[in-house]
């Protein structure tokens, strides 16, 4: 067999994750138990929520223990199998981790996909795998816009934000995407069809007034639904915006994420607004992913939905790949491509 | 006619209120217009969002104009009358201010009550107005609470709080209570039937581990249900705490009123437990103030609800008897008797 290349958590980031948080080892490849299969990993899927996974506490699954390869969802192909149903050349999906070769088992996270099925098979990453049905179910279900409302979404120019703009605009909504820098809202308003781009570059990092007011003018109507992704000052500027009976869905904070939270100081506009936060994940709508998908296809075909994927290559770039999350260097999903 | 004392808010307080953003003038009594009536206002209502109405911006009320009478809520007697349906010697309750008298209109906030239908008349203030209304509609609507949760209330033995404790006991909930000094937390096992108290002055302002703790040591099946009139540090511990689909019903923010608010920091919890923050005001409840004001009454009359009201006397005294609100020195509702 030939020999795995593992990228593993050394050491549990303080604050901003580093290097030599992380380590690159070569180990053989396992050998298989009853049940089990072996995935070589093709793609691997880069998301901010792996940063809390690298934390003592974890977030909302356990930490990855120390010396153990990062986890992340992966899509690849049966390599060898003693596990039924998962015959050698079948491409999967499913919650592995960085590294060549993984290993699989019945009844777990790992399910068959059919790359025929889309135009890329790495799409199974991004618009039919979590940051699709995120968007989907993030913004329709949670955020249940209506007909005509105004929506900020912040972080528009991330894999979910600048699906949820187009959502929006699908569903009749006026959409407004808050992003950094001049390239990324030209993409906003060029690309993904949101009404409104704000460079929140182009405030100070603590000028909540400036944003706030930045929000204004490209919401004259006020802000019926935010879909949240950032935190901090940007969160707090939307809730100065926010209509009466508001809803905010809270998809993520990346801006909190490396650093102690600057914590959110307007909560309360959600008391004279009436307005509430919820926060959402993509785990609870598992059941309803083939609903989700299928719609998202529906759209993508009739040319309603673009979808950017970023894909670096090599798992030798996977710290500087995922680095680009925080930096906002990435212009779509961030995809590492492990195969060559 | 008499002379009518008027306590003015005369400058906006930077941060905490000090006496000197206010003067206690005395005025002539005015005259009516046609479809007017002349109030004497016997007790006013000391409530924490009043802190909001002496702000530039106001809060979900626009801000009192500097120079006028601090806005409240009065109960008092019709001394005059130009208006239809108020005749003198009628009681009333409406949005006056600290004022010996106030006009009020037809068609205007104001209502006729009737002493004879409470234990006493300041009931009004408490119990059957905003303050119970907000605890009933607040609680029972906005948090949805189901029989067998867990429900943490902040500033529990405050007028709000300790009535929310009481109705989560009615409807067969673990109540557990957050209040500052052990006399209060004594009261709120021993008057209120909380099943515990914890007492944050026990722990240092930014402790939010230690409260965290102690939540969790009163709570350990989690928080289902949190209502929230505190905001900061003590909302953070409380997030650390929600189970899953977890709801925060969101009353107030009283310890962020006077000061730069220190933010929530956790929000990242409310993805986690895919919980909601949601902002509630009871003016949103007016048409249903009945449905409410009777059950509470019921509740009231078979002993299940008891209500402490604390009465300060002399408008004189307007300023520091606002300010007990803040210091937490007021044992109950607090009240202006302005008639004696």
């Amino acid at each position: 067999m030939p020999d795995n290349r593992r990228f593993l958590l050394q050491r549990r980031p303080d604050g901003e994750p580093v290097a030599e948080d992380f380590e690159l080892v070569t180990q053989p490849t396992p050998d298989l138990d009853e049940g089990q299969f072996l995935i070589r990993n093709h793609y691997a899927s880069l998301d901010p929520a792996m940063r809390g996974w690298m934390d003592a506490g974890g977030n909302y699954m356990p930490p990855v223990p120390l010396g153990s390869a990062m986890r992340a969802s992966t899509i690849g192909v049966v390599e060898d199998s003693r596990a039924a149903g998962f015959e050698p050349g079948q491409w999967v999906m499913g919650l592995n981790a960085l590294e060549d070769y993984s290993v699989g088992v019945t009844g777990g996270f790992t399910q068959p996909i059919d790359p025929a099925m889309v135009p890329h098979v790495t799409n199974y990453l991004s618009i039919f795998g979590a940051v699709g049905m995120t968007a989907y179910f993030g913004f329709l279900d949670v955020c249940a816009p209506k007909p005509g409302e105004t929506v900020l979404v912040t972080g528009a120019a991330g894999a979910v934000g600048s699906l949820v703009g187009q959502l929006a605009k699908i569903h009749d909504c006026r959409a407004v995407g808050i992003a950094g820098g001049a390239e990324k809202c030209a993409r906003l308003t060029g690309k993904y069809g949101f009404d409104a781009a704000i460079d929140y570059k182009a405030f100070a990092r603590d000028d909540e007034a400036g944003l706030s007011g930045a929000i204004a003018d490209a919401c004259p109507g006020g802000v019926d639904v935010i879909f949240e992704n950032v935190g901090g000052t940007i969160l707090d500027a939307g809730l100065m915006n926010l209509n009466l009976y508001g809803r905010v869905g809270l998809c993520g904070l990346i801006s909190e994420y490396n650093t102690a939270p600057r914590g959110a100081r307007n909560l309360w506009q959600l008391i004279v607004k009436r307005a509430s936060i919820r926060g959402l994940l993509v785990s609870d709508y598992v059941e309803r992913f083939g609903e989700g998908a299928a719609q998202m296809g529906q759209w993508a075909a009739a040319g309603q939905l673009a979808i950017d994927e970023h894909i670096d290559v090599g798992l030798e770039h996977a710290f500087d790949s995922f680095m680009r999350l925080f930096a906002g260097t990435n212009d779509g999903k961030m995809i590492l491509q492990i195969a060559r």
